[in-house]
């Protein structure tokens, strides 16, 4: 059995074999700029790990572990036009450093070359399941971002078509890609399905936690300023949990407050304390929980010693207990 | 064998029984829309007339035709994007219809769904060559759109890149789309091959014939104004041309004009002018015949009854004798 590090290794060799052309350099150097950013290369390595499951031939499952690091990072190119993000790592966004034009033309091609990758797969078949799987994942990524972008428009959202968004946007990818990492190692559908609702689900109390870290979390521990999605009026699983609680007057209070600007004196600590009057940080724990246990059923109804699943359990726990 | 009426019905059907989903519709409502703004469907067409010199079930290129057509339209939005296009086939674009961050989302989901219709072949093994074909074809479509816009920003551009440059932002696609339609078909390598080389040389022809067209073109049957492209600047097949035939004086003179705004007086006669010093209406359409001619040599290669090549023949001949 391979190590973290063993994996992250390998991911890294692979992609130093597979790098983007050189010509015409406008279009290929911010791909190669934006992939340097680094990050944890989590959906890669899940990818792995899901074929580990099954085989110590994990090799077979680089070139989809790096066709679904690709995507990522298409998706993540156009999504920081769209968000106007200056920042992705505390480097500039592709859009910023070069323009919009540039990063629309090489997210398209950063796109098309993770096809390019599936393709490598050990045969044809194996290699047009490997798109199947990607294309449904990439098709709710797409509807994920776009549901995202209506919500900003509109007054009223409901908790559970933020949660459908957020697995649409953010969590299927994770299941995708375990999903990609289990048919390279020729997994049974069942199990292929169960690991793709165990990345699914546990992706969805991800983002429960993310928005449980951003307004409780430790600033140290946590990177960054506490508040921040209070301040910028986000619509998060508290916010929406909140409004769903609350009586009449802490609602309108609360959408009083989702309606000023950022920079408005005591906003974090007024609409902590609707969220405190209403244990908003306990049910987003409880919901986190909830879908945690959820996902692990999955992971045990996977027919595959126990042996084989250490670094996957040990590595989704972790992600899902950061508690602090 | 279908007349070009009834390959046209068929592909209208095809597309009607595969619309896009309708949630959420400021996703997909943009992806219809495009679609209906209609257009000659011509690289379809093509990868059914391809088909069609193999076999008679003409129908198994259906899924093949129709990414070609998605793939076609998603560079068409994103195109429109970087180059501030208002209007198209006389309507709004997608982009200045809705905004930026919709043209380029639907144009990102309509390219993924290109892909879903090349998973829809017969078996998985020509599904997996479809995407081959595609993923090269596509790569290049990305590269030469990045060339067009990097030859914006220069001021030398030599009429080999220029070539180059239209041949992989617009002529492979029709080399692909024909190489896609004989796949469907199971034509032999060999063939497959004859096809592309012979929409990709054909479709160069195509680009010099519309640059011609644009100076020389009667006005009335081009159904746009004369002159356009020298009124933009537009370093086209016939400036390069000129700025490789002329002295050193009329280069100077030439390199003037393309400095001067769209609205200068007397620009298109001068340009003219010095085109016509140098012959470049005869140097295009020589060029333009002598591609032609070796394009039709590919498809003379092809190993198929010539009578299963009629319909092939004469659309690409009438496209490309367009010299009024």
């Amino acid at each position: 059995m391979h190590s973290l590090n063993d994996l992250q290794a390998m991911l890294e060799r692979y992609a130093q074999k597979h790098p983007f052309p050189e010509e015409p350099p406008m279009l290929y150097a911010p791909c190669t700029y934006m992939l340097s950013l680094g990050g944890k290369r989590l959906r890669p390595l899940l990818a792995l790990m899901a074929c580990e499951l099954f085989t110590d031939e994990v090799e077979a499952a680089l070139p989809a572990a790096w066709a679904v690091e690709l995507f990522h990072n298409f998706t993540l190119i156009h999504d920081d036009i769209m968000d106007a993000a200056p920042l992705r790592r505390g480097k500039p966004t592709v859009h910023t450093r070069w323009n919009t034009d540039t990063g629309i033309l090489s997210g398209d091609v950063m796109l098309i070359f993770a096809y390019q990758h599936l393709l490598k797969a050990r045969n044809d078949h194996t290699a047009a399941e490997l798109v199947r799987i990607f294309n449904r994942v990439a098709v709710e990524v797409c509807e994920g971002q776009q549901r995202d972008m209506d919500f900003e428009q509109r007054d009223e959202v409901q908790l559970s078509e933020y949660l459908y968004m957020i697995e649409q946007k953010t969590a299927v990818l994770l299941g995708g890609a375990l999903e990609m990492g289990a048919c390279c190692a020729g997994a049974s559908l069942t199990d292929r399905t169960h690991l793709y609702h165990f990345g699914r689900i546990a992706g969805t109390a991800f983002q429960i936690q993310d928005d449980w870290l951003d307004t409780y979390g430790d600033p140290v521990r946590v990177g960054k300023q506490v508040g921040g999605d209070i301040l910028q009026n986000k619509k998060t699983f508290l916010v929406l949990k909140a409004l769903e609680l609350a009586n009449e007057a802490d609602r309108a209070t609360l959408r009083q407050w989702l309606r000023t600007p950022a920079d408005t004196p005591g906003k974090v600590k007024a609409v902590r304390a609707i969220f405190d009057r209403y244990d908003v940080s306990l049910q987003a724990t409880t919901a986190k929980a909830q879908l945690q246990q959820e996902a692990f059923k999955h992971l045990d109804a996977v027919k595959t010693p126990l042996s084989r699943q250490t670094l996957l359990r040990q590595t989704v726990a972790q992600l899902l207990d950061r508690d602090h």
